[in-house]
């Protein structure tokens, strides 16, 4: 590469090559100004020069595709074979069996094809140094020199290039900006369908129950009260959720004796959606935490005290203390917060950034024994608030059970899956096929700790 | 290079390349100290090299500068031209019309010059591993090997080189130390103006006024109730001026007809610190909330309610319920939460790693379709707070409008901005203009939903 | 390299060289598969060859380690001498002297040895893209080009490759997989150690002593009272000794008069976990906060406030309002509020993606600047929230002083210590020192102002 000495004022260098661009779309018109800006020679390739000239800078030379091409002399700096970059989108995922890139180079054995630039907002592009917006650019090729010019560009165009290795990426790299949220639809649309059916729960045995009954209006509770019950509910059962598919994966891999066969599709899919299930149990537990402290500074709160003062005073109760209840609501109260504080350190390390520094022993530590005993302490919580109202004829309003009781089930079921899961046989047998012995093959002697299980080759050099 | 085995008690090299070091200030005996540890060889030029000497270890060579480049041989590995490593700052942001290092580039045209290390502190410089100090190096050169080869030498000192290309990102480089959080200047000092602002506004009405009327002396609430109706008023007001910002943007280009036409400077100053405002606006939210939930456990709140206790009993009024209020209560408790609830996604979405891993749908999604639903909730939660007072006459003390209804008219301005941006016929201008269509070329046939707009050129390949 | 054409149906390249695996263990069948699932033709070399066969898939080629080495040809891609990747990991940190890696390269002289993948767990080696597991793989080699052919080879597997520089970095990535928090030992143990000496010190003077001299029992308070008393004061203690390790750093310099003095080992330690020191403050004191604010939704505050508003009434005391006890009150908790939203800020900006984007100025004004401030408002929270009990006989229940008492001695001398610090000419020799110059160096003629003290060499061009 030239050394040469950079063009102050244009902050780019002084001697550019001359750069082809064929095709004349949004992108093309910005990328020239783009190029133009730092000083290159721009020649655009239309199928139809005349018309599209009108909408380029008169500086840029619109011409025929060949005429372009033969113009440029050699595209994006001197190379034997041209370098095409890619930059196409397509409306759908997956849409076509092969990438764009992928069938372009298929067309044009001739020529290295890079793909590149397509994730790049046009909001990115109109600015010189983007702050608000990703400058991520994903750069993929079979050349690895074609790889290394094209990202030297991307850099001098103040964008950050990302290395993705050959154009076998390119399928993802098209993917990249059409996807909206992909892995979280099937847990967004669990959380709203489990929060529609413990909403309609707690409406049908706290609202209409008395209503129907006692002819008594709480219809005011709807808005926090209500909301209230429904969000812790959903997000233990996620919480649950979350931890039952690991648990299923392990019965698999101790029924086929071996951790090689694959999962079936939908446990494939449940497991890698455990991080959205968890992030989303803990968004609404930290919401039913707020709606919880609000409680307090309501105004049908203050009206109830005040109602109950006046009644105490009026029946001459100096002091109603209730040794039971008092210990009851400490003991739930203390619970949540101990539950909330471990989901909290959960969501803290799912941060990419955070999860980037964390080796698989602490990950694992984090995600899986943190987080079972943050279920645990959640299950305490609720069964604390509970109490004994599973017990009582009055609780089955309607014949339906307190709701915490429809909730609590499934964490108890998991709860116990581990347990079962911890037994020293189960926990051996599981331990030897992850290290990657068949079940013909191991002999539980002893039992090491399980943290190991996860370590590949403890051996001193195991690939020599 | 060499395929040196390591040296394991250094962990450095066995055999290394002497590096000159001319210059013999506080950074070069730093650089020296860390070199001489992995094993280099050091020389160093200074113009006094008898009293340089004195601050150096006697193991250095501390002579003058044409004597150390003479010793040195090569600085930094073998290669035919010097690499000089340009680690100066400077005492302001662009203090010179060039940078440094193309200043010296400019001075020795036979030298390649690279930028670098001078991000570094001094006591990330000290540690042999710094872990709570960033080790991030900022490189760059005209030449790629001489950059790669530096960046080698940074990753041998334990640090972190990133790649920034040409010689031209030096200005940027030698900025970077010196600025103090340059985006979010303009957007702190509004939200100081404005909460002196409504602070005050606050201040003559609900504590001057009773004192001035009728004797009351209600100064206990400066700490908590004042600032806690200061808060979310600056913190709406933050959010819809973000939003404001982009609808100016869209008026902009609606007027003109084209996207290509540069938006006046203070809008474009103004669109580049939307996510600083947004960020503001959540704290101030989130500290909002926690006032709000001390509200009741202050003593003040005990004394009056124990008070209305004793007059409710005096007065024999069994229950003071007034469905009303409880309902205004209940519901703008409720959206205040909701609304937080969406601001802190958008504020998780600004963890620069949680954002990187977003493509532009998903960011717009997040951003722009959460964000205006969190003010549309916002401005209820106000609205509903207020409830029928902004029509009551005691509610206008001194002539004064209460401060929500001050706070509230931007919001519902934005938003009602939004609602027109929405219609059929301006959105689908708009959304021509954003596809790079000049006024002249598009009739809308068809509305294409407008989260299509932003992708660049969606024809199957559109760059070949 | 080849410019193969990608072959869309297995995502891979279609011509792969043959791969040599030395090794049966279950890392090497992990590879092997995902190497197969890319298309390559693999080749084991065991021990046992016939043994390890019967695990292996019938199209890999099981055998002795040379005859697998002579049948791959050139292990990993076209090389003159053979690249060996050593994935092996030890059972504890440091094991041996020498990392394997540098043990394998000592024995065989005539290969190139790459040091990597050995930090990706079995879970995401079996995913073919993982999208909840690191998939960082950190590649060293003292040979530049084995080292980007290792890492281009870990892209096509999807794996994110992180360049670690040269061989001597082996030890450190071999110590990364069995790590566990290395730098949070001490500072949990720190806090679990402290945590248990308030509980005890607030349980005796609070649940004891009333149940020995009253026979009043207060167990109830166990599960929330207790836990909020301990909570701050281990947090504000954690807080102030963060930064009483910056202090006796000062101290050591200013005693020394040099900064190139080594501190003690202590200290040094001492000072790398500020930030956890930090990290746990802010988690202690949000979940503090949580307690505080759940009090008033407890039974026992329901109670209580019930018993008070009876007596009120029976008194005949319509307004027992005390403007002290509110003033107190409501300028402790505003200062709690003041001191958490300030934490919150240093807590995001250790998040790394966040740290990482903060030049050094940026960096030292939060963590320095801002957490004094944070620290000082604390203290005056913790201040108020005692008031006049510190000087009140009663409060010494069984001679011990108030545990808020006890709290708060460490952070009022470390903010004395600052104060003392930044005395004119404390801060000049400090100043003075950290810019490099020895005890017999300066002399303090102007002041500037301590943020320069950190730039390194803010002549034009230091070094050249």
């Amino acid at each position: 590469m030239k050394n040469g000495v950079g063009d102050a004022a244009s902050g780019c260098l002084s001697a550019q090559p001359t750069v082809a661009i064929l095709g004349s779309g949004d992108f093309s018109k910005c990328l020239t100004i783009r190029l133009l800006r730092c000083g290159f020679h721009v020649v655009v390739g239309s199928r139809h020069p005349k018309l599209a000239a009108q909408s380029f800078p008169h500086v840029v030379d619109v011409t025929h595709h060949e005429d372009a091409v033969g113009k440029a002399g050699i595209v994006f700096l001197a190379v034997r074979r041209k370098i095409l970059v890619d930059v196409s989108n397509n409306r759908r995922v997956n849409q076509y069996p092969e990438s764009n890139a992928e069938y372009l180079a298929s067309l044009l054995p001739d020529s290295i094809v890079v793909k590149g630039f397509n994730v790049i907002s046009a909001w990115a592009m109109q600015q010189s140094s983007p702050k608000d917006a990703s400058t991520q650019v994903f750069i993929c090729s079979d050349s690895v020199e074609a790889r290394q010019q094209i990202m030297e560009l991307a850099r001098h165009l103040n964008f950050q290039p990302v290395d993705m290795g050959t154009l076998s990426s390119s399928q993802d790299i098209e993917n990249m900006p059409i996807q909206l949220f992909p892995g979280w639809k099937g847990p967004v649309l669990l959380a709203v369908a489990l929060s529609i059916f413990f909403f309609a729960y707690s409406f049908v045995r706290d609202i209409i129950h008395p209503y129907v009954k006692y002819k008594q209006s709480d219809f005011y509770k709807i808005p926090i009260e209500m909301v209230n019950r429904t969000l812790p509910t959903v997000a233990i059962t996620l919480l649950a959720l979350a931890y039952l598919s690991g648990q299923l994966a392990a019965a698999h891999q101790l029924y086929y004796g071996t951790k090689y066969r694959h999962f079936p599709h939908w446990l494939e899919g449940w497991l890698q959606s455990r991080k959205q299930l968890g992030l989303l149990s803990f968004f609404l537990a930290a919401v039913h935490v707020l709606y919880s402290l609000c409680l307090p500074m309501r105004r049908s709160e203050r009206y109830l005290l005040l109602n109950t003062a006046y009644q105490q005073v009026h029946a001459n109760v100096e002091n109603a203390w209730n040794e039971e209840e008092v210990w009851r609501v400490e003991m739930y109260v203390s619970f949540g917060i101990m539950s909330l504080g471990l989901l909290s350190l959960l969501a803290v390390t799912s941060i990419p950034s955070v999860n980037s520094m964390l080796n698989w022993r602490e990950f694992s530590f984090i995600q899986s024994t943190l987080g079972y005993i943050a279920l645990l302490i959640a299950t305490f919580h609720g069964l604390l608030f509970g109490w004994k109202r599973a017990f009582e004829e009055e609780a089955y309003r309607f014949y339906l059970p307190p709701s915490f009781v429809v909730a609590l089930a499934l964490p108890v079921c998991v709860i116990l899956g581990k347990v079962l899961m911890l037994l020293p046989c189960v926990a051996c047998k599981l331990h030897q096929i992850r290290r990657g012995l068949d079940s013909s093959q191991y002999r539980c002697q002893r039992l090491e700790p399980v943290g190991m299980a996860v370590q590949v080759s403890p051996e001193r050099v195991t690939i020599m």
